[in-house]
């Protein structure tokens, strides 16, 4: 998933020109530990950084495991000079991605009280560089990537529409996307879901609306179109919006606003 | 800052192979908008992405400003087309660095209802690739950036203690690191403070100490020898270390478990 | 499209460490044109190159131009120096994306004369580091992109279907992917093609089948499943399969067989 | 050849930010089967991908080799889900390359008829990117590189002739290029061929004469000086040229408008 | 330290497109072997490039090690084609790097005639690329690196001080540098030494004053303030500001203009 | 010839994560001024440098200008941040080239005392990274390249004689290389000069003879065969392999062991 050239990026950028303590001889074991309840994500990415520097990764949670205090997720082997000078890094991303893993979890878990199909979605909102890692992150807590970039679905936007109309601006993508690529109608006001699910979107994004009006929309829809909330949503208003009918809850904050997952890594 | 080369990378892990969506015409002027308060940061980077897609940026409130919601921060011209495609990794990185501001700016504060001169500092717990936007944004907040990378600042750690000795570790490291690089010692028990400054060291870290007990140890160094509380400090800990004397306290939270800054980009 | 780094890249590829013959005084104007009919791509790609050494493109035919012996597609003016030593790269990118195009051409109009609405669409079987100029060389033809990458539609195959059955991949793949991904089967026993429609395919491709097969299978298939032929596909082949009733026909000779345009760089 | 950098990046180009088809477990053989004659190439550019993901590439036919419809050109042994992610990329490499060799070997074979030791060259009209990958191919052909780049050997033009005479010009480049680099000089008209060969060029090149001109022109060089052959000359027209006494044919399609050697990835 | 990107790079440098003198069969051993007395580093930088090409590095060397001629410092083992192939890039890292070490253990010895405790430091003067191979050559050399890049540690400079004044700008930067930064005031005039002392500085750089001028310069200073030397100090000039009482003696020449140190490999 | 992404990465790793020191306000003119007499190069990639912060070059002397104490050789203008933040990159570029140029005029100048077309070459023992403005420099103080990369030139070493012979090597290499490729064969003993020849090498190596031996084998070649002395060659022993009739010295310490060339930025 990661390639050398970015880990020894992000290895030179924590290590600088000349790291005097780093002179560790021997070999030496390590355990990552979990020292709060959560979802681990990222482990693939911190496993590479420590193989990167020939540091054996010898077992490994999966991702999406459930973690309690003190759960081992990753036990390594290798010299101890490339195990600390790999920590930080692999660290910094395991307890990054497990965080926004932790999030997700617990705005599907507030969905599941209400419905059983609704799904959690993420968005573009990522942090730049690690757009693939925060998706996959989502995906181990249980969440929907929502579109992996603007290639991956049609987002017909208010400009469009001034622009073309709503019913013209679904036709014109209709025919300059793919086949392969669905297209997904963004509206300010319910009365214009009916017309988008008419013009052929694939799903009507229901944006910054309360719960009543998101339900008076969703069922304004025919079965077949998706519905999506979306704005501002946080873990709380996420019952009264998996109420609503709709398939879809998007949130950006499960990766601009996750905590990290608190991870310690032990040696010897 | 950011170069060509990283602003590339990110804009093709947002875009993808083909975004039918984009070909708007005409020229736009683009705002950039605080929603909630704060501080803000990034602005820099921010702006490099939408100046890498020859997009002016015509006006940008410093780094480290505070924001109430409706305050403007940014304001581009160029074409419709550059600009909607920057938008979304400019505002991501804006809005991640002025959440991490806006916490540090949180910590200071809180730290100055007891002491005008304790430093509020991060630590190497930042997000893979963003390094230095990371600490910039510290600073941005009021806050102090702490060893940037592992070469700039020597941290004698338990195992080089379990190695040399105390004072051994810290005469070996002064010998090994050059007379530019201070050296810190990291105690876990009060008792050892007292030799850590008699040792040499320039700063003493006493890690994961209540704040009776660190105020214990720092009543135990000599005056010259900085020390600084660290380990799992939240912002509302903050005041009570900030009494016992220390000259620094240093919080993984300000980088890895800030939320985002809520900025929203309008055009038009 | 291309950032700086890639372009200095192909610079470097060309010129070598010391290229004497470079020298040249004074500024130039430059015309791309035409030597044979066609279809044009990958101007701004070309363009990219010479703006990347600081040469104006002063004007350029839009992608998907039609184009006859003598046309001219793109004007530069700038150092003769600068303009020398882009142009090698730039007519290397724009008479392979026009080749690309010009081929897409020919298939669609090959379909239009049987079907007015047949898609003729391009694979994964892609130039490594052109992905992107490649598929949009194929819309710039006239055709349609395909799934861009593995991530953007799922392609149920062979080994799914004997790991989990065909309408048990289906199923598992319809949970594990977003909603914003579509999902394609791909079937070499017509037999199958309504199974995979009932269990939920948005797509039914249709792989290795004879026209008369295709048609066939087609006609097995619900209005709302669209139905995709493959397979060793040439253009002489196009319309039998464009008879047929499928919605798309796709081709990996578009980009893997495609000669270049014929494009000639003259300055002075 | 090719790094690990670039080969991520390749990897990352075809694969997406997450896709949910290759979730295969165990590990699998894999076998690079000939679907049509040809000549082998670029099986080492397709094995450092595998390699790459840590497959084992255990067999390989070697560069150059001919091949027939149901030929095995290589074996692969590792997990599965490596071997699926490396396959695509992989083969595109392969076949591209073997297609260059391919269309190579026909050149050659038509000029064998008529002449034992006349060279067919390539040219500079390769794929940015894949400039070494597409010279090895022409090799593998039994074709010759001609130039690598610009830096390798001096070739004199139009505009250098304009400036400095065709004397002055092979003389000033003597003087500025090493003595390690052959100088050619490219003339339009057969009366120039001789004035080049006493300017001391060790080659001249006859651009876009046809074989009876060219004849000529060779006729009245010394014989130790090489002649060229270039300008749109197509595979038919090798034998023609072949029997005029030039040293070397060059052809851009052996580069620009290759198809793909058709090569089919099997596993399991 | 290096890693693959960066090791392909310059392998590509040295090879090109098609080098067709590589084409060795079978394995073969090497060894690298100093050929005048001297101080060895860049081994580690060495040894990666033969690594990247799975070549073993099977004794090497210790960095800092003093040889002689004849000494052998590594010894490989592998493919010849591929030893062959990182030979030259790898003897000149390890060339150059051993040049600097030894230029350095020359100024070392030159000061310890005269004072046992006064550090040699290279300075900012160094090969663009290869900052941290150089430094860490220094090391080697029994030198000190000095500050590693801007951030590492503060100089406050003539611009500086004409802005704020030289109290006013130590203050300045202890205020905006961390507290992990030293600060170090550069003074042209041996009179500004006690005010930058008292003004908080932790070391005083005397530029460009003879060695009486920095005797006098350092009997100004108290004894907690660090003095550095600096400004066109050659090898044998060292005896004489070692004696004048500073702490540091730096020297941009370890760097820029150290000879290389003359190594051989030969294999078989 | 120096990209964006090379240049950002000398830049990051000269500035680090945060340099508190480079808050300048205004705009500065800049003047590069030689300290000591010599020949100027690389001051093209300077330029790249200041140009890639946006700083103006508004003049600046020719590669390969000779120089004396006080000579300006560029001037900048732009805003002084970014001119500080550039200059150490910048001064180190062409203080390094510089000191090439230098070296080579110096022995160039050695040469012309003896004979008037003798060429001083370079050879592959470059910086890594650095390869083309090395090779550059060379031929900014009179030099000569040599050849660029091993695909340039095909040298024919001790290993393929013992392989296959003299004559046998050099006929599989006129086979195996391009027609553009000239190819040169070192040889120990004088005596195998004369077989070389015969061979068909265009150039032929005499390495590590002394000056005598060398014209004894130099009268032993035809007068169409280059002859080059090399091994060890220092600019005093110059004028004695000059007088020996060789075509071509190469000397390693042109850019192995060059020392810098003084030059001082200075603004305001």
């Amino acid at each position: 998933m990661f390639g050398p050239e970015r880990i020894e990026r992000w290895l030179r950028e924590d290590v600088g020109h000349h790291d005097v303590t780093n002179e560790v001889p021997g070999e030496t074991t390590g355990r990552l530990v979990a020292k709060e309840p959560g979802v681990v994500a990222g482990l693939g990415a911190a496993a590479a950084v420590f193989e990167h520097l020939d540091v054996d990764v010898v077992e490994r949670a999966p991702e999406g495991a459930t973690v309690d205090p003190g759960t081992e997720v990753m036990r390594t082997e290798g010299a101890a000079k490339a195990t600390l000078r790999a920590e930080r890094t692999a660290v910094n991303l395991a307890g990054h991605a497990s965080g926004i893993a932790t999030r997700t979890r617990r705005a599907v878990d507030a969905t599941r009280e209400v419905d059983d199909d609704v799904r959690v979605a993420g968005t573009r909102k990522t942090t730049p560089g690690l757009r693939g890692l925060e998706k996959r992150a989502i995906v181990a807590g249980g969440g929907d990537t929502h579109r992996l970039d603007l290639s991956h679905m049609v987002m017909v936007k208010d400009n469009h529409i001034a622009e073309m109309g709503l019913s013209g601006a679904v036709e014109e993508f209709r025919e300059r996307a793919s086949f392969a690529t669905k297209i997904e109608v963004e509206v300010d006001d319910p009365a214009d879901a009916p017309e988008a699910a008419a013009a052929g979107a694939d799903i009507v994004l229901l944006d910054n609306m309360d719960p009543a009006t998101t339900e008076d929309a969703v069922a304004s829809l025919p079965a077949d179109t998706l519905a999506e909330a979306s704005g501002g949503i946080t873990v709380a208003d996420v019952p009264a919006y998996a109420a609503t009918g709709v398939d879809v809850i998007s949130m950006g904050s499960l990766t601009h606003s996750a905590s990290t997952l608190d991870l310690s890594f032990r040696t010897g």
